[in-house]
């Protein structure tokens, strides 16, 4: 059994690794910190005691170095304060938060704002979109976990970022997420008599996510990718989906055909028929992603849909897959989970 | 006294419309009808029983006929059934259905995949947008109240039509509505076990409100302006938002001026501050529309953002503005409520 | 123009007494006070930007002096630091908060846990349920505003309190709440992905209400009413239903009769017909309350049902109902605002 | 493998029921009929596409035959016209509707308005409530599954039956259920715009679950239990909460170790910490029970509370834990899933 351990076990992302991971036959939970909380897990997350019966306790780097693997379901810049000393012991790592997700330090402590702590540990990483780096995943020593908007947005996009009737020079990705993406700390425009029955757009004029978006897709495209990304926030509690307007020569079932070849392998991608826009409850709780062309009337170029959970496959779920990658399990072991609709 | 009838009382246009008028200080509500629904208003509407004590009556011309003015909140295609007689009658119309709202009638058909039974009348229509057509409107026999799409998507658009240096030629609309666009005849996807917590695109390939939209931009604009249209479902009652993106060398500060300067004499419009997105529920309930501009990251264009409830700047409320207009009362009379947040 | 200030503006009670007010004929909003907020009304609340033009001040005794009435829209613990100055400045109050309500000072510090800063103004502070107490509210120089599950909970049982057929030694009180009663300061258990889709009791050994509710019981049936309460927290934001339970030999049609007969000058008190069951929404942002009588089946007792918006007949709209007695204004002044459905 | 049939998939019980039969170890999916629809069932219910392949197929007595077990997930009065063919075929069956949940068919035939189509059928069936019955749904051919009201009312009632010092003769319980308990079929009152922000109570003068708790409740006490039993519907999909309200001179930690002796070996029975409410939200799409005891102020009787998930515990996780029992398969097998929250 793999030894795992979990720091920062009190958000939502590590309350979905302690549920994903408590079924997984292959691990063994080992340890979940937390600087705040302590007592048993079941009495902070009441939907999880059946089966997790492990106690919150202090991230020290005596016991997470008995792990195999550490998840790290941190605010941004905790991953990075004690990889390095976790690889030295020979733990692998997992961060679900942003520390290594951008290959240039500059950019990254522009964007976040910070000292980066790990500079020459962002080398070694290796992104973890399995859709796209399956094997530099399997071999990886530790994992940057993408973001939930890249994940969509990248999902949404990769097929056609190598056809030469695909204009990069300007693509637009109108994104749409529930709330639970914010996180469990209160804050006030999170509370249900704020965001219950509203809508509205954020972070207009710069998202953390928008680097992040860019790198990948510059790094498959060959070159500069110009996208317009414009988040809204949605009322409801998990769910996301990318809207993306692409200016193509292509039609919707070539392109349709394009994707249903690229993803032929991706366990976790379905390929819904031309024009069939997707429903973000039918992956809820899932890791899967649900892809759509639609060609939208008088055919000015193609919209894609890509829709995910932004806790399982925008976070906890994509994670575990990772973790599967890197120990040769079977990609979806864990991972099973049908939808709970409604 | 104004003498008031309205036609099709019982879906979610028809019981606003009594919620306003009901307030409404010149207006006497002389007759509500409705084919299936008998019996005292405040029985199928116990919201509306403290103040409207009219009975549902069937549909009849002598009745109606009577009116000064007659409100049709019907489905497609019944308005065009009646306005002739009623205009005879020397009884003013307005529409709340698409029945005069293009000005083709061959396009209408084909849109509506309806026989059109009152082509002649589409002539004398006027659409009723006022911060576009308050002066036809005050002498207005028949107007054709806009589509709720179409009112946020041109309030959004209007004042850049006639900029040369704004690219008309590819215009995207990502529209969001809240379910109570969808009318309050059950259907299944409507249901809230079907709609809560989930979100999803619908009409991807044509929504009829596309060549509304197109017929306002091009009369505006002087020339065809081209829109990729796709709107959203979004799980909650009320709300519409439409993010528009535009290819323009413009910068926000210029264009919250130009925008400003616009609508500095629509009492419902109001513009928000560059880069502050708003928030459907601060309209809610509401006849106002708020916009912003917003650039970017990396300044690929700008995004405008114009929301509205959909049920009262998008249908109800719009259609007493028309009311007030055609009989030379205030604006705003009867339309001065504020959201009830939360 | 009675000149109104509003002590902690920046709460939902606060915010809806500007709503109601700002549209009050016969009020002119003085001053608006908060400790930590600054700046204009309406960039805090932009629902509230097109009528309210006020700006938040510090609350100093000097500007609250210069108004004929102050409203504490305050936690509780505030008002009763301020109330002795402001009536010695011939100042009249209404508090919305629990300062004033219980007669005996010992019962309220023990359930409030604060020692009450002024307890001789307890014994001046009439207690603000119109239905009940209209006459002394009309001479009162400070109003406690009662709290929103004794609104409901006392409207649900007033009229059978001196019923020898009533049995008062167990009346079962089980209420249900939106979260708005819950106010506007973030707290965990009110974020949306906690509160949404999810059901609970709390409060259950003993809420703060309680003692409120049994005051008035006391005070009505002059003997000692035995109730069980027990509130929820239902998923929505606004809306509050008391489900009471009573013992008595009285048939539905008889206390349906009762009830139409003791409110037959309330003017926000609805009586539906018999087992017809309120809908909360049809109340929303409204004054009014909404009672029915039900007869459960084998005929075991009755089942009364109450159901109001709890920020507005529960808190905002009653302290307008108040303001209107204490002034001789027609009692509705101002209220007349029908739900807005859907 | 077990091969087994569902009748009427195209609901939510039935869409349950293929959630959780498609992930069980031991169960074949052999047919699932509909009369309505055809095609394969991932068309109808995309969040299952992943995991279940079948088509809709005809429910003809030749097919179902062929199976070992039958679930029936249709309207009351469906299985009543099929059992007799299936038990003599040598296929158990299990219904979901209420076919066959009453002893008494003359009561049944009151209730629901219906004359039983094989009323000696109703003899031969075990009441499917595992906690209570266990030893008989193993050796039943035809078991009928609880209602979901009955499951959450009995099992937060069972374990105080057989106490003297509790007054059976006059028993509340205020239940609270999510939408979805009404169904699929679009019905106007649960549309997303009418049953969102919205509480009421309903069947208040009788509902038909009242006969099936009173059968139970009498049962194990050996005599007539009194019950008030009030529903009302809660804005949201999932979850149910019977709050329970009896008289009793027991004290609520004697009774939380009652209820934890009871349920000792029933593995979806929990019972929290005394005073502890439980929250829907953790048993949903879950089969657990979560059961707390708590001591009201003034100690005036108990009040209990049991949350349940309604189409999981209240329907499908239920069925299928009756069908491990009935085949002798592990308890929870299949059934072992947390909830998503949030």
């Amino acid at each position: 059994m793999l030894k795992v351990g979990i720091v920062g076990g009190t958000g939502y992302t590590g309350a979905e690794l302690l549920r994903l991971l408590s079924a997984h036959p292959k691990v063994q939970l080992t340890a979940i910190t937390s600087r705040g909380v302590s007592g048993p897990v079941g009495a902070l997350f009441p939907h999880l005691s059946e089966r997790v019966l492990l106690r919150f306790s202090e991230p020290r780097l005596e016991t997470l170095s008995q792990c195999d693997l550490v998840f790290f379901a941190t605010p941004n810049g905790t991953a990075m304060t004690m990889a390095r000393e976790l690889l030295a012991a020979n733990v692998k790592v997992i961060d679900l938060a942003a520390d290594f997700r951008l290959r240039e330090v500059a950019v990254w402590e522009r964007w976040y704002q910070l000292q980066h702590a790990a500079p020459e540990v962002v080398a070694q990483a290796v992104y973890g979109l399995p859709e796209l780096y399956k094997d530099s995943i399997r071999t990886a020593r530790i994992v940057a976990n993408p973001g939930c908007y890249p994940t969509a947005s990248c999902l949404g996009l990769l097929p056609l970022l190598q056809q030469p009737a695909v204009d990069l020079s300007h693509v637009i990705i109108d994104a749409k997420s529930g709330i639970s993406g914010a996180g469990r700390q209160p804050q006030q425009h999170l509370m249900l008599c704020e965001a219950s029955e509203n809508l509205n757009a954020y972070g207009v004029s710069g998202h953390r996510h928008q680097p992040e978006i860019e790198q990948t897709l510059a790094q498959v495209a060959g070159k500069k990718v110009n996208i317009t990304f414009i988040p809204h926030l949605i009322p409801m509690m998990r769910g996301m989906l990318a809207t993306i307007y692409v200016q193509t020569s292509l039609d919707g079932d070539t392109v349709t055909d394009l994707y249903q070849n690229y993803y032929a392998d991706a366990p976790f991608v379905a390929i819904l028929p031309k024009n069939q826009a997707p429903h973000t409850k039918n992956v809820r709780g899932t890791n899967f992603c649900h892809i759509a062309i639609c060609e939208p009337h008088h055919k000015t170029g193609l919209v894609i849909f890509a829709a995910i959970d932004n806790l399982v496959k925008g976070a906890a779920g994509q994670a575990v897959h990772n973790m599967n990658l890197m120990w040769g399990f079977d990609e979806t072991l864990g991972l099973n989970q049908l939808a709970v609709v409604p």
